[in-house]
């Protein structure tokens, strides 16, 4: 005999077993039917693309984290290390059999060689869902709804959504004369929940100076209702701006719809990259602050600006589902269901083979998941297969039920015996056509 | 300005857009609800692997198509280029927390960089269905039953099945006295449909003699009822073997479920790999047999045999999901919806925004797909978006309809109007609460 190859999977990379992937797969459906009910479409991209085309201008890190390699044609190639890339990328490649404004989400992996401690994967799933080609109060509120509205769908209870605004802070950051040294600030601020208010006071002085740094320390710590915050941000930057306006129809969009409470103005919250230009949020779980953000993102100006000269405005979020299944399954309100089937069919006289099948296809017909055990084994073997895969009802047919045409319910659950009924009473018995 | 980076794919590479991507996975919703239906659980593993474990004792062929590389911690990786060999890994590695007969399905992408000459595409997506740890009639019936069901769940009329025995061929070839080159022969006679049968004819009398050569001949062209040719099989193999009785109890079970009449029993079935050892089969649409089969597979006799000591007998089957999509599209029965939109709720009044998104929202919770147009546009450019979203239904609210808490409802395909209508006539109009 040859040696074994060790069937062992790389550092960071995961195997989904039946229990894990029935419940990834129930998210995702909640998740698309939400989607789904705002008018949103799905797509696919590849999962190699050109380097080139996902690094463009390319960032420092992702560079180190990218899988990266030549092909056959010797093409240097790399496999996506997130999904706005790829939609950027599809966004200027496609647009012209595309209609805007383009309402699109995408699930999918992608991967990063990061370093894998503290629960990090190198094969992660996203979730991100864009409205691209308006800029508009309705397209950034919109985004809004359909972040709770998912996060209701998959029963957490307690979201709040933190937002805050890029615009209304660009014009603090001018009216205070530190425009220039934004991007330095925007990297402090967003450490703030990170290393505290003091640091953060620090490294401001340090940048611009004590006066400016305690400036931009109570803005970001402005605290009260929403309007009394909007109202404190305005004045701290010299009065309504186009940012602080369009915040401001937000909100009554909220309050018009009777969400409000489910957002807290936040000015803390920046979303450290250059790339947000408007609304900015991040969603924590009133529950499981630990955990961090379930679901971020904002405003953009120009999604594809690094591959088309046509300006695309467009807001979107993403979810990060390992994290996000991590919280359910925290928050008890993730399913653990071992399989999806109702009823299995006993498997114990060789001549009745052909009519355990027929009757499995009458249970499915009835909308009910069947199996039948595929070989003849002691029955005790057979209902600990039902009890392995969780299956709540067993159907016996020996002799007898085969002479009468019935059939006997066992429910495993309960124990309950429901002796040599008619299949049309065991499907009632079982919950056909229901579900 | 600097340059922009062209936005292309791959070569052998696709997007997905709406269209293409709604059907694609209307069509993994329908084949998972029969997999489910049977009892199947879904199961997931890494894209990257070890390349040792992917390529085991490994094919030439395979070798060179693989994606191959060293990943950031020098390590030989490799992308799955099928669901086969990563499952296998999986048994073996995760067989104490599992169950059998373990019956697992995974749709899932696989890359090979292959000639894309003749619509090959480099990434692609497969669909595998198999029952491990069972050597039984009634597994090979299920997967024969679940075949059936997912192509026919999928709207195609006039399948037919083709089986045959690779136990029973390789029982006849022994009989034959020419066992020893039956890795030559299967790759022949697997090219009958190609090259047809002169030519086999000719490849066999070179490899054994005239004789012989005319006896395979025969053997995988006889012809007749299904029952007809497992006695000329049989015959031909000096009498029933146990291949032979284990398609009569197949056969037996058809009869007993009624679907006789979707198989043939076609002997010139051999699917030339020397893995499968038991049933094998190929799936062909009547109105299509240019495309080829969509679903194939058979029993092996040992799934993870290079990783595990384990044995582990499984049956199983495979559809390519892009060439069935392509066959789909071709006989008429796939869907080709631009989006899943039932209504567009028009944007007309500025004061009205939050108005219309809480309409919106009780639109949605009757089960109706509904958007809100995220501007204010011309009327004109908002019926053209719905028209190339193809949404059915349009809702008009003004100042007067706001007043009298009223909509209306304008039907986009037959132009009817409905005026001044209360929220649940528009949402009966529609067709809420119904799918």
């Amino acid at each position: 005999m040859p040696n074994l190859v060790q069937p062992k999977v790389l550092k960071g990379f995961r195997d989904f077993l039946p229990e894990t992937e029935i419940s990834r797969k129930e998210i995702q459906t909640t998740l698309e039917n939400t989607f789904k009910s705002f008018g949103m479409v799905p797509i696919d991209t590849p999962i190699l693309e050109y380097t080139e085309v996902l690094l463009g201008k390319g960032s420092g890190e992702t560079d180190k984290q990218i899988y990266r390699f030549q092909d056959h044609g010797k093409r240097d190639v790399a496999m996506r290390f997130d999904l706005t890339v790829p939609f950027a990328r599809f966004m200027a490649a496609n647009l012209n059999n595309l209609y805007l404004p383009f309402k699109r989400y995408h699930i999918s992996k992608v991967w990063r060689g990061e370093n894998t401690q503290r629960g990090r994967y190198r094969e992660f799933t996203q979730c991100d869902f864009d409205i691209v080609g308006v800029d508009s109060p309705e397209a950034d509120f919109e985004i809004l709804s359909i972040m709770y509205e998912s996060l209701t769908a998959l029963g957490i209870p307690d979201i709040h959504i933190h937002i805050s605004h890029r615009g209304i802070f660009n014009a603090f950051l001018e009216y205070l004369g530190v425009k220039e040294n934004s991007a330095e600030i925007l990297r402090i601020v967003d450490k703030l929940a990170k290393i505290g208010e003091e640091k953060v006071l620090e490294q401001l002085e340090e940048l611009t100076n004590k006066e400016k740094a305690s400036k931009i320390l109570e803005y970001i710590s402005a605290d009260g209702s929403f309007d009394e915050i909007l109202s404190k941000l305005e004045e701290l930057s010299g009065g309504p701006t186009e940012g602080s306006k369009r915040l401001g129809t937000i909100r009554k969009m909220m309050l018009n719809c009777g969400i409000e409470d489910l957002f807290i103005l936040n000015p803390s919250i920046t979303r450290g990259l250059d790339y947000y230009t408007g609304i900015v949020y991040e969603t924590f779980l009133d529950e499981l602050p630990a955990i961090g953000s379930v679901c971020s993102g904002g405003r953009y100006n120009n999604l594809a600006s690094i591959y088309s000269k046509t300006e695309m405005p467009g807001v979107g979020s993403s979810i990060g589902l390992d994290r996000l299944m991590a919280a359910l399954e925290e928050l008890g309100v993730s399913s653990s269901k071992k399989s999806l089937t109702k009823v299995l069919i006993m498997n114990m006289d060789d001549s009745l083979k052909g009519h355990y099948f027929n009757i499995a296809a009458k249970l499915r017909k009835a909308g009910i998941n069947t199996e039948v055990f595929l070989e003849q084994k002691k029955m005790k073997n057979q209902f600990t297969f039902a009890e392995r895969k969780n299956i709540p009802f067993a159907i016996i047919i020996g002799e007898d039920e085969y002479k009468e045409n019935k059939v006997s319910v066992k429910n495993l659950e309960t124990r309950e015996n429901f002796n040599m009924t008619n299949i049309e009473d065991a499907i009632k018995i079982i919950g056909g056509n229901k579900e």
